[in-house]
Parts: C-alpha cells; sequence; structure tokens
C-alpha cells in the first residue's frame, strides 16, 4: 500500500483525488491537511464521500506526512515549493498539481506568479509530470510537477505533428512551428473552488466569452512544453474560453502545414505516436470528440482534421480537466512512480450523459 | 461470471447498465440489440464505452439471449412482456426496467399504458424489484420489474413512516396515510433518449415547471407500492417536476403526523429503519442532501425533518434517476438474484462537482 | 419625468431597475450610488447597459438624492432604514427592495435580520409594496416596503383561497388555513450577485436541493402577508429549493379544501380575482405554467388545480424573481405612487426561448 | 403601420420574430401560417406572448398574404423560393430567414441545400441582408435573403480588415486573406426548434463539442460574403461548435496581419468603420465581450487584439443569434425597406442576468 497525504484538499483538485484515491487498491490515505477546515470530516463537507473517505482535516502542522511514501499538493500556487525540502528529506516524494514545479525557469515563474521561487534546485530537478512525454523520468523522479489542464491537452494534440522523429522520417518539419494557434474552452470547475462573482452560476451560466487573452499563466508553461517537444522554440497563440458546464476541456488546435506536413497521413501519425498510450484515444477520421465523452475519467480524445481548402490541420482534444487535466494524471503519474500498473485505480467508464 | 443480454441499449438506462457493467467483476456481457441499430458497434454510438464495450448491437431475432442467464430489457413498455415467457422457458431470468412487472393489477396496467397485459400469470408472479422491501423474494425470482425512478425515491422516504412494525411500536400509525403529498424534481435524462421538443436543451434549459399533474404514470405505482409497506391503502398527491439538469431525482414528502407520530425520534426511527443497508444513507439530523451528492452513483440519500410550525414531517430524497432509479437498482437486484455480494460492483464514488 | 436615485446598483435586483428604467418613457435616472464602484461608469460593470446608461457609480456621500423624487434601495438590509428619515425629510420617496419595510413587528424583524430597526415608526408608516392587495395604499405612501420573490409568489397564489370575500361567498373558510404548505423553486440569481462557493456554477448546476428548511427569512414575511389578506392566522411550511438556472420562481402550493372549498369552481375564483390584474394571468384549465413564461417580464402566471384522489387544491405560480419578484414590481409601485399608468415601461415581452 | 405576413412561425425565429414585432409600433400582424398547428392560437403554443398576440396558426393556402406589405419566411430551407414569385406579383415585399437567397450561386446553392434552386432571377435580384453592408440595397430590395447566424457574426468582425478603402488608406491588404481562421461557437437554439436527439438537453448539456468540420452550409455563406467586401477571394477555416447555453454566438477570429496591417492601430480602424453603426459596438481595448451581453438585443459587440508574440490580429464578437443573428436582423431590415428608422422596435435592453 502507497500511504498518501495530501495537503490542501478542500478545492476541486482535492476532492477528486479523493474520489479516485478512494477507488485505488494500492492507496492508503494516511493525512489530508486544511488549515480553515482542521477538524471537519471530510465527508460533512463533500457528502459524495460518505461512506468512502473517513478522515478529517488537520492541521497541516500536526499531519504525519512525513510518514506518507507520497504527498500530493492540491494547493494555491506557493504552498508546495515552501514545504517540498523537508518532504523529501524524510523521503516522502512529492506531487505538485499547482504550478511550482511546472515553468523551469525562476525568472519567469516569478513573472508570471508574482512571487520569487522558493527552491530552484528542486525546481531543476522537478519531472514534468506528462506521462506521454515523460514516462521514464517521472518513474524515479522525486518531485513532480503536474501540468496544467490547458496545457495537458494542447501538448498531448500538438505531439504528434512537432514529434522530432516523425519530422525526421516525413523529411523535414511537419507544422510551421512559429504560428500554433490554440483555441481552448474549459468548464467553469478549471477556476477552482473559491468564491468568486464571475464563475457564479448566475453569471456564467447561458453564457460564453474568451478571458485571459492578454496573457494566461498556461501560455509560458505551454509554450515550454510543445519547445520541449519539438527541441526548438514555438510560437503560440493561446485563447482561453469559458463554456458554462462543469467539467471538460476542447482544445481546438491549428497548425500549418508544411509541404512536407502536406503530404503526409496525419491519421496514421497520430495513431502511431498513440497506439500504446493507455488513456490517450485517436477518434476515428472524421470524429468530433465531445467533453462528456471522458466526463470523470482519466482518457483524452483526439481527433485530427485537415479542414477542406486548407493548408492547416485541425486537431481537437478534449479532455475531463479535473481528471486527465489534474487530480487523474496524478494518480497516473504516482503509478508510475511506485512501480503499479499505469491504469491502477483509473478504470472509471465515462459517466454519460 | 453471469451471462448478460441487453435488449435494447441505446437509451439512457441502456447505456448506463453498460457503464456499471463494464465494471462489475462478474458480469460477461453476451449479447445486446437493438432493431435500429443493428450491426453498429456499442461504442461508436457511445464514445464514453470506447475501450469498455466491444459488442455491436444485434439484431434481437439473432440475439444469443437463450444462453444468457439473465436478460435486462432496457425497452419501451410492452416489449419485455411479449419475451418473457421465451426466455423463463430456457431457463433465463428477466429484469425489467420498464413497467411491464410494476403494476400488479393487469387492468390498472391497460388503463395507465393503454395496451392489455401480455401475461398477466407472469405478471402475477413478477417481484416488484426494490431491494430494501423485496430483498428474499427478489433473491428467487424469475422475472423482476424494477420500480420506476420517482417511485423508488418517494417510496424509500416514505417507508419508514409506513411500516406496519414501527406503528406497532408506536402505538399506532405515524402519519395520515391519506393525505400524503409527494412534490418531486427530476432532471430531464428522465424523460430518456428520445428526440422531443420539451426536453431539448433551449426548451428545457434555465427553466422549470411541473408536468403532469393531472396523472402520471408513477402515481399509481408508488401508491400501489406505499400501500404495499403500509398494508392499507395511502392517498398520495404527485406533482413530478422538470429541473434543467441532466440526472437526478429530489423528492420533497410531506405527511402529516399523528399523535403517536409526534412523540416519535423521526430520526432515530430513519436511522434503525435503513442501519444495514448497504444503497440508503440517512443523513444527520438538520441536512439537505443535494443529488450531486449522489450523481452517477447507485445511494439514496435521506433526510428527515419537522418543519416550524407545523404537524408535518418532511422528508428529503436525493437519488441518481439512471442509477439508483434505474440501472444500479437493476444490478442491485441481479446481484442478489445471483448470490452475490449486493455491492458487487456498484462501488462508484459519487461524482462532485 | 421622474427623478430617480437608486442607493446601492451593482446587484441583481440593482441592474435589473436600471434595464427596465431604461426602458421608461418617465423616468429620469439622477444618481446611483456604490461605495465600493465609485466612479465606474454603470456601463463598464455591465456592458449589457452600454448605450442605455451613461451614468458612473458615485460616493453616497455626494449622491443628489434629495433633489429627487423617488430612491430606490438595491441594497443589503439594513441601509435603507438608515437613510429613510433624512429623505423623506427632503420630500423623497422611498422604495425598499430590501426587507428593512417588510415586516410589520420590530420584533420580528430584529430575530430574523439579527439587528434593531432603525425606525420603528416609519415602519409603521410603511406599506408593504404588494399592488394586488395594497394598491391603494401605495399610491400614497411615502415609503415602500417591496414583497421579497417568494412571498410575492406565494401570497399571489393563496390570495384567492383566504380572500375573506370568497369565503363569505362560499359561506366559509375555502382551505384550512393551518396547514398551507409552498414548495417553491428558485434560480441562482435569488441568491444575489455576492461570490459565495454554495452559487458557483460547478456547485449549482446540474444540482438541485433543498436549503433553510428550519427557517429562511421569507418565512415570517409569507406568513405575515397570508395573515393579513386572511384577516386571521395562518400555518405555513416554507420550503425552498435552489434551481440551476438564472431566473425565476416557480411555487408549488398545496392547501386542504374545506368541504364548502370543494364545492367551489376554483378556475373561476381565481378568473374573477384575477380579472383586472395587469401582472397576475390567471391559465387556462389544466396548465403548468413554465418559468420561462415570463423570463424578463412583469407577469405571474397562475394555474390553479385540483389533484386526483385528493382534498388539495393545488396551486403552480411563475414570476421573474428579478421582475415580478423585484424590480419590475419595485417599477410597477412607483408608477401607483406618481398616478401613472400601472405598466408604463413594463410591457416587456417575456424571453422565449 | 406596415402590414406584416410570417410563414412557418413555429420555430425559434418565428417566435423572435413575434417577440420583437410586439413590441415595434409601426407593425401590424396580419396573418401567421403553419400547416401542422392552424388553428391554434399562437399564444397558446407560446405562453409567454399571452396578452402579446392576438392571432391564430393559419393554412397557408388560406392566409392573406397578397394583402401584406411584406412576408417573412421563418420556414425551412425551399419555401421561401416557391412561393416568393406569387408575392413580388401581389407587391408583396419578401423577407426570408432561411438560405434560399444567400448563396448567389445557384449551382453552389444546390450543392449545400441538395435541391435546385426554384427561381434564379429572383436569386440574382436578392439582396443579401446584412445592413452594415448592403444598406442601400436593402432600401430598394423586393427580395432580401437574411444571413445565416454565423455568417453574420463572421463577416462584421472580418468586415475592417478586408474593407478595400481601409487597404488601400494602409497601403496594401491588412491582412493575408487566404488563411483566415473563424472559431465559432454557438447556443443550442441556433440548431432550430426541431426534436433531434443531439440537441437534448440530456445530451448537449454539460458538454461541447465541434461539429459540421467538414463542411458546414454557413462555410459557403460566408466565404462568399467575405469575397464580396474584399473583392477578391479569401480562404477560410470555419469550426463551429456547439455551447451548452440557449442563445448566443461567440466568434473568435483569426486573421495573419501583413507588414501594412502590423503598423495599424487596429481599434481605430474597427471604431471608425462602425462609428455610425447603430447595432454594433466596438468594445474598449482589452475586452472580452460576453455573449451575455448581447441576449435578447440586437447588438453585436466586437473586441479586436492583437495576441502576444504573434503576427495575428484576434477579433472576438458576440450577437445573440436569435436577434442580430436573424429576427433582429430581418427587422431591421425591415425598418430600412420602409423607410423607418433603423432601431425602430430594436430598443430592447439585453437581458442579464
Amino acid at each position: 500500500m502507497i500511504r498518501i497525504g495530501i495537503v490542501g484538499g478542500t478545492g476541486y483538485t482535492g476532492v477528486e483525488l479523493l474520489r479516485l484515491l478512494a477507488q485505488h487498491p494500492q492507496s492508503e490515505l494516511v493525512a489530508i491537511t486544511s488549515r480553515k477546515e482542521a477538524g471537519m470530516p471530510v465527508a460533512e463537507m463533500f457528502p459524495s464521500l460518505r461512506g468512502h473517505v473517513d478522515l478529517a482535516f488537520c492541521e497541516p502542522a500536526e499531519a504525519p506526512l512525513s510518514r506518507c511514501d507520497v504527498v500530493f499538493f492540491a494547493t494555491p500556487h506557493g504552498v508546495a515549493m515552501s514545504q517540498a525540502r523537508e518532504l523529501l528529506a524524510a523521503d516522502v516524494r512529492v506531487i505538485d498539481l499547482a504550478a511550482d514545479f511546472r515553468l523551469k525557469d525562476p525568472a519567469e515563474f516569478e513573472r508570471w506568479y508574482k512571487m520569487p521561487h522558493a527552491c530552484p534546485d528542486l525546481l531543476a530537478e522537478a519531472v514534468y509530470g506528462l506521462p506521454e512525454i515523460n514516462r521514464e523520468a517521472i518513474r524515479t523522479a522525486r518531485v513532480v510537477g503536474l501540468p496544467g489542464c490547458y496545457p495537458t491537452s494542447v501538448q498531448l494534440g500538438f505531439l504528434p505533428l512537432l514529434d522530432p522523429a516523425a519530422a525526421a522520417a516525413a523529411g523535414g518539419d511537419i507544422v510551421e512551428r512559429d504560428s500554433l494557434i490554440a483555441d481552448c474552452k474549459s468548464g467553469v470547475s478549471g477556476a477552482g473552488r473559491k468564491a468568486e462573482v464571475h464563475t457564479l452560476l448566475a453569471e456564467a451560466s447561458d453564457n460564453f466569452k474568451a478571458y485571459g487573452v492578454a496573457g494566461h499563466r498556461h501560455l509560458p508553461e505551454t509554450r515550454q512544453g510543445l519547445a520541449a517537444i519539438a527541441g526548438k522554440p514555438v510560437g503560440l497563440v493561446f485563447t482561453p474560453h469559458l463554456v458554462p458546464m462543469i467539467r471538460g476541456i476542447h482544445s481546438t488546435l491549428y497548425a500549418r502545414l508544411t509541404p512536407a506536413g502536406r503530404k503526409l497521413d496525419l491519421q496514421a501519425l497520430y495513431e502511431r505516436r498513440y497506439a500504446n498510450e493507455p488513456f490517450v484515444d485517436v477518434m476515428p477520421p472524421g470524429s468530433t470528440p465531445e467533453t462528456r465523452s471522458v466526463r470523470a475519467s482519466n482518457v483524452a480524445r483526439i481527433a485530427v482534421h485537415r479542414p477542406p481548402d486548407s493548408q492547416l490541420a485541425m486537431v481537437l482534444v478534449v479532455e475531463d480537466n479535473l481528471v486527465k487535466g489534474a487530480s487523474g494524471q496524478g494518480v497516473q503519474a504516482m503509478n508510475i512512480m511506485f512501480g503499479l500498473p499505469e491504469g491502477t485505480g483509473l478504470g472509471q467508464v465515462p459517466v454519460l450523459p
């Protein structure tokens, strides 16, 4: 059994982590902390967990985190980096669902998150937890920075087009790396369980809007990830939109095909790249995947298109932002880190309708 | 392994049954029929099932149903009763999710469903599949008529108040049986996966209404069930409403307490009655259960109240209409019929948010 | 032109009042205050008002309210009563959309709103602003306390059943006054434009629940109103529920008919009572009115039923909680107070779909 | 008074037209036809119109359409072109909300709508009813083909970038005409009031998907319109998506700026172009307009952006698909055709929240 601690479990990624771990046969939840809710039974705050989680939230200072094998941080940005060193010293591995270990450049981190990075050395060591790209590094990582929800979908969607091996096989770049567009749409749970006016039902329901177009924090992360995939810088326009639904991200990606790219069978390219990935499902040609087809599951579904009368590739990616975009990916990373079959505890069938 | 057939799996109770059975360790799906979709892979119609269900829909006439241990009917009313006799002759047990085996009086069936009953003898034999009331009879039943979604919630909610044993202990009836009120609210999936104008998103969203107030088919079923519980006739007003959400039923029940009833500790009454029920959760005093707290799970949650300045008991019941109100209850009944632990394959944690 | 001031216009009743007044041919908006947003153009906070409202929010202290003919308070409870005296001294009439002038008994006010009443003498003078009951008193009122959204619908629904004149004509009470039930359902905008977790889209969407069952502030107000109508005390159970929609209240009302009541033609009773009411629409027999049929308009629609096999009257009432339940009723009251045709500026056709 | 007939008023554009005309001071509704609902009072089908519309639907053959000044067709494709000639012969002008008079090339019409065009001569004469482009031609038009909902938003969004006059002033093309992208999102009412499975609330709610990516009928229309604006062919990728909301279209448009375009002040370009347009609102720099900010009104709001680190212009456009995208635009065109102030009857303030 893997002994697990969770720091900050009162948000959506926290309760989703609890939902998944409650069904994970090799996990033992040791402690879950919340300064504000200390003493309250978890199942009292989240009645959906009645009968599944018996713990109460405890004071961070009193949590037996050092006795855990791994600690998840489902906290605001800044918390994980302040506690990681002490946990590592106690041989506890760290998985951060926030952004502390995503951006490899501490200056970039500071620019976007408005705080200096507390442990640049650990940041340098940390592994970006996208299994489809970093599986081997995750295996032995002591600190994993899980990708953001949008970046997961955008990277999985562009990956086969930017893959250097695929480019080499095609005789050159497949797409123009400097003009990628990610037009992304997210359900409201992506904003977290924070009391804010703009995500009230009376504000966000029966409504659609773009936001963060002048610069969203997931832009530098995604750009960094795509550049790491391509081995070269990329240019990316990223437009997030808010959808009046609870869960789900739909990314509509556009890339200009090079002459080499236009000759390729993109469907075959995607199917080949993801043939062995348990949580990436390449849909049949012509598909338009729906977010509900992955609701509450760890699968991302992808369809690749060649729009008529254009030189573009268009890629449609759907994921559940709280599962493959957050907590499910965290469990997937944990499984890899502890040598379990990667899908352990992640067999949930999507809930439809 | 239980060999399972499904007749008519293209509706919501069908796809929900598939979701649950795909996670059931003792089930083997042998055939699923659909006249209209014969030949189409199930996972093509419901991409949520990709990787979980490999079968294609087959022609009813060609389905090897007689080789099954049990056949579920997820069909419109009238289908199960026309096929049940042949299946029973082949030693196949039958679980009907429609209404063919709910109303015990064939005349009442004909009055509400506008067709004569095809097999009154089997109707007489059939067991009403509400485990909390008929567990023992379900064990050996050859034909189970599963309760409707509304009737499940209303019966579970009123049960402790009408229970003759409880009445005896209280020294007389607890509530006035002749003036029960069930003000019920259901998500739109309760109307099924049929193309109809009134359940379009553009009609049913951002809207609330009552319907069927002049006489809903679940009224005679619920009245019959409550009378069976009480051992005497009951008077029931049943007002269904349509809620702009996908899943979930919330029943708000009102009953006038007798002098004997007013002296009772209703919370204790409910906790005692449901102490050993795996899928009925009596909430702490003062609770107002939410439908989302049971979303995609087989649990019903109940809270009992004494409204201020009144002689009423008020009971709040939530269930997922597609799980405890339909397919999950079907799996629960199947587990009972085949001697499995009742919760086999039904351990899903509710999906929240 | 009526010179109008609005105190506290950043909430939903405020923006709705602005929407209605922008279309009102006899109104001149003089000032709108907001301590927090002073200086911000109204149309910047609410882009829906671009081109319709040119004012900016101003500091309360600097607002020329004493030059207005009438001031609306779209504020939290407690504000109107602290400023009313000064405005009245300047011959400005006051319409409060909050609760300061609803409960006639200052002790009752203090009990439910946890603050002493600041001006019991003005409370005594204030008129409860439900035109269908108090039209004449509103005409000359200096202070109007507008009804809450729930109480408006419940009072309009029960009114014909409790009307002493109707009772006299029927030869006695029509319903048992001691056991009224109001099972009410409201859209989320009823909770106001406040940042709170429980009304986030990710919490309240695809969900249904009761709340406030131990005692909602609209209970004493409604009970007071019904008692005033009946001329005698009433017993009321009031169960509010939260519906995943923006606007709309649906009240499902139950009353036990007396022997006299059972002989009445309830449809005729309702049609007669509301024959001359411009904003109450009695629907044809058998109707189940939808909230969307009144969306964004000042109309309440009512249907009265006799549920089968019962001694009950059931009344269905729909209104837009922000219009007839708040700001529209405020404009209606203003029209009455200033001698305008009652429907001036209130001719909006409901928005459907 | 303009005497108005409506053919086929049972869909969403029909009921919306009725809502608007009921508030139009110069309109007199003479007849509304529906083969299927003949005899039924309009307000019985749409209770929102009770008290506003007294007509009943009548048989097409019996409708006094030839006595009208103008007839709106709110019908499926193919109806208007079969009746237009006869109406014109009676001096009745025709406004078609469907697609019969949109595509100028009869072969293109036949390719996309799978039926030959019934009157190519009238098609040649017909005016494409986008006032911001064709105001003068609309004035004298006998037949107006109203733009589709998506095409309206995409054309209004790209117009200033493709305008030859602006290009001339800038010293050359502003954007690369061959690689325009329109990533569009629509509420479900855009699919009409037809009973279909994929637009049921239980299917479309809490879900997001692209559709029609292999070729949507609005693609050729938009391409034709943009080419007409530019005076040269354009290349367009058009990706429609379905949003779980009732009303609203949000178009996110991308165009590659030429060197000349990169030097321009795009904000000034848009403000200048739309300075005199009553129903196009150019938002302040940095804005992200919301669909709800135009709900139930005839306004389109536009914001233009330069995404960081890119050579793109990005334009955000919102409209109410049933108003500016259909019926409101129809009333606007009618006002122009009959010499009324263009905004007559179109002063509705958007409904928010």
